[in-house]
C-alpha cells in the first residue's frame, strides 16, 4: 500500500545502493538508511534496522550487489560476501537461503566477465525480491481463506511483527490480516509490544495504524488475561525458521502465546515463506538460538531500569514445538504439522 | 536486614509523619519520601511510591495517624481520611482491611479525649505494622518447609515484587527466598521484569542483589522458555487479594505464568497473609481490577515507544484461577485451595 514506507529498495541498476527504512527509529521517525557497502548492511542486520527474517533475505541478496566494485564484480569477492554476511545473525535462514542463491548465479557464472556478472547478481537479488513479494499475497489469500470463518471483528493475537515491515512484501504472519481487512471483514489486532525491542509496539502497531486496521497494543504479560476473557479467536505469528518436523523458532515470547493459545482453546498459526523451512533440521532443539546483550534488557528505553551488575538471560528467540502450531501457512498453501 | 533501606517507618511519635522508600526511584536512587499529610499519603499509593498490598496496608495505617491535627484527633477527620484512602487504588484489600481497623479505633473511642484517641491510632497502625512483619516472618518459615525438598540451587520464578519493598518485613513471595537462604540452600530466582512498571527489573532484582542471592532477569516474555529448559522448580508470587474460593488478584502477567507453570509441571504457590484472604468475595470474577493509564505502555520509560493515538489495553492485575495454586503459604500455615 502506497501509504505505508517501504522496508527496503534498490537505488538505481548496476553500481546502485541499498535503502532500507530504518527500523531502529520508528515510530518516532521515519527515516531512510542508505546502504552502499557490505559492510554497512552487515551492520544494519546486526542492529535490526533491517530485521524480520523474509526481509533480512532481500537485504542480503542486494547486498551481495555492493560486492561489485566499480560496475565489475569478482566471483572471489562474491563468495567472501556471502561469507561475511551470514555471520550477522544465526537464526533466520532466509538469510543463508538467499545467499546460497547469490553465490550459486556466482558460482555458475565463471567464465563470464565481469560487468555480465554484476548484472546477474542485481537480477537474482530482484528476483528473490520480487518473489518475495509474490509469497507475501499467496500467503495472505492462503491465510484469509484459513480464517474466512472468523466473525467480524474477531480477535487476531500477534507477537512481534511480521508484518510489511518484515519482509520485501507485504508480510507474513500479518498478510493474513491485510487481506481479510481487503476483503471487508474488519479484524481486530491484539498486539504483543514484545520486549526487549518492542517490535510489537514499534513496528506492528505502527503498521496497523497507517493502514487503518483496528488494533489493541498490550504488554506481553496481558495476553493471557485477554485470551481467557473470549477476545482472541486466532494467533497469527510469522517465523525465523521452521525444521523438518514443523518446530518453529520466532521472536522469544511466541513459544510461551502458543502454550497459552492451547490452553485457551484458541488456534495458534504460524505464516512463513517456504524459505524458511530448514530441512537440514530435524527438530527444533537443533535451531541456533541467537543470544544478544543483556543491554537490550537493561537499558533498553535509554535509561538503566534494573540494578547494575544483574545477570540476565537474553535469548532472541524461542521454539515452538510443531504439537502446538495448528496450521503453517505458506505460499504454496496450509500445512497441519501434526 | 539492616543493609536493605527500609520500605516505610514512622517518624517520631504522635504528631510524627511517615517517612517511605520511594520505589518509583529505584534502583538508581535510594532516596526518601516524606509525608506529612494524609493527600501526600495518597498520592504516594497512587504514584507508587509505595506499593505491594501488604505495604500499602502499612501506609494507610499511618496515613490516618496523619489526619491528627496538631496532636488532637477528631473521630470525623478520621472516618473522613479512611473514606479518602481508600480511593487510591481500588484492588489490594489490605488497604481496606487496614482502614477498616483503623476506623474502629476511632470508633471505639468516641468517648474519649482527642490526645487519647491520637495515641490510640498510633498505636493500631504500629500494631498493624508489627503483625505485619511477624506474618512475612511466619510466611517466610511456612513456605521455606514447603521448599525443603527442593535441591540446593534450585530455580524459582517470581513475577512482579513481593519481596521486603511490598511489605513491612520481609516480604510475602519472596520471604520463602529470603528463609531458604537464611537456612543455607542456595536459591537461584529467575526474576521476570514485569512490564510495564518493572517492578521485577528495578525491585525485586534489587532487592535480592542487595542481599547476595543468586538471580538471573528476563523479559516476562522468557519465562516459558527457562520452563521448558527445566530450570523452574518452583513459582512464587504474592496477592493482592485472594476470593473466598482461592482465585488469587496479583499483578498483571501472574495468570500467564501460572497457566505456563502448569504446562510445564511446575508447582505455582501464592504466598500472602490472611488479610489478603477477602471472604466477601465469592469469586476471582468479582475482584474489581484496576485500569492504569496508556502511557504506562507506550511512554514508559520517558520515551515514546508506540505510535501516537494507539489504543492501549493496561489492566494492573489478574487474576489466577484456584485450579492453578498448587498451594497458599499464608502466616498461619499452608492451604490448598482445590
Amino acid at each position: 500500500m502506497s501509504h505505508v514506507p517501504v522496508t527496503l529498495r534498490w537505488e538505481g541498476e548496476v553500481g546502485g545502493h541499498l535503502v532500507l527504512l530504518d527500523q531502529t527509529r520508528l515510530p518516532r521517525e521515519v527515516v531512510e538508511f542508505p546502504c552502499r557497502t557490505v559492510e554497512e548492511v552487515w551492520d544494519a542486520i546486526k542492529r535490526l534496522v533491517v530485521r524480520g527474517a523474509p526481509a533480512i533475505g532481500v537485504a542480503a541478496g542486494y547486498a551481495v550487489c555492493l560486492s561489485v566494485k566499480n560496475g565489475r564484480a569478482s566471483v572471489h569477492d562474491v563468495v567472501e560476501a556471502c561469507r561475511y554476511l551470514a555471520t550477522s545473525r544465526p537464526t533466520a535462514v532466509n538469510l543463508f537461503w538467499a545467499l546460497a542463491r547469490m553465490r550459486r548465479v556466482a558460482e555458475a557464472a565463471t567464465a563470464v566477465d565481469g560487468p555480465a556478472l554484476a548484472e546477474a547478481l542485481l537480477a537474482e537479488a530482484r528476483a528473490i525480491h520480487e518473489e518475495d513479494r509474490q509469497m507475501c499475497a499467496a500467503m495472505g489469500r492462503h491465510g484469509a481463506d484459513l480464517l474466512a470463518d472468523l466473525p467480524e471483528g474477531a480477535g487476531i493475537l500477534t507477537h512481534c511483527n511480521a508484518g510489511a515491515l518484515a519482509t520485501g512484501g507485504d508480510g507474513c504472519g500479518l498478510a493474513p490480516v491485510f487481506e481479510l481487512a481487503r476483503r471487508g471483514k474488519r479484524p481486530h489486532v491484539w498486539v504483543d509490544e514484545t520486549r526487549p525491542l518492542l517490535q510489537g509496539a514499534r513496528l506492528t502497531a505502527w503498521e496497523l495504524t497507517q493502514r487503518g486496521i483496528d488494533c489493541t497494543l498490550i504488554c506481553d504479560s496481558m495476553a493471557a488475561t485477554v485470551m481467557r476473557a473470549g477476545k482472541v479467536q486466532a494467533v497469527m505469528v510469522g517465523a525465523d525458521r521452521i525444521a523438518a518436523n514443523g518446530d518453529a523458532a520466532n521472536k522469544i515470547g511466541t513459544y510461551g502465546v502458543a502454550v497459552l493459545a492451547e490452553a485457551h482453546g484458541v488456534p495458534f498459526y504460524v505464516t512463513a515463506p517456504t524459505s524458511t523451512v530448514d530441512l537440514t533440521i530435524p527438530s527444533g532443539d537443533a535451531i541456533p538460538i541467537e543470544e544478544r546483550s543483556a543491554e537490550e534488557v537493561t537499558e533498553g528505553f535509554g535509561r538503566r531500569t534494573a540494578p547494575v551488575g544483574v545477570r540476565v538471560f537474553n535469548p532472541a528467540f524461542d521454539v515452538t514445538p510443531y504439537r502446538l502450531i495448528r496450521a503453517i501457512v505458506t505460499e504454496r498453501g496450509v500445512f497441519e504439522p501434526k
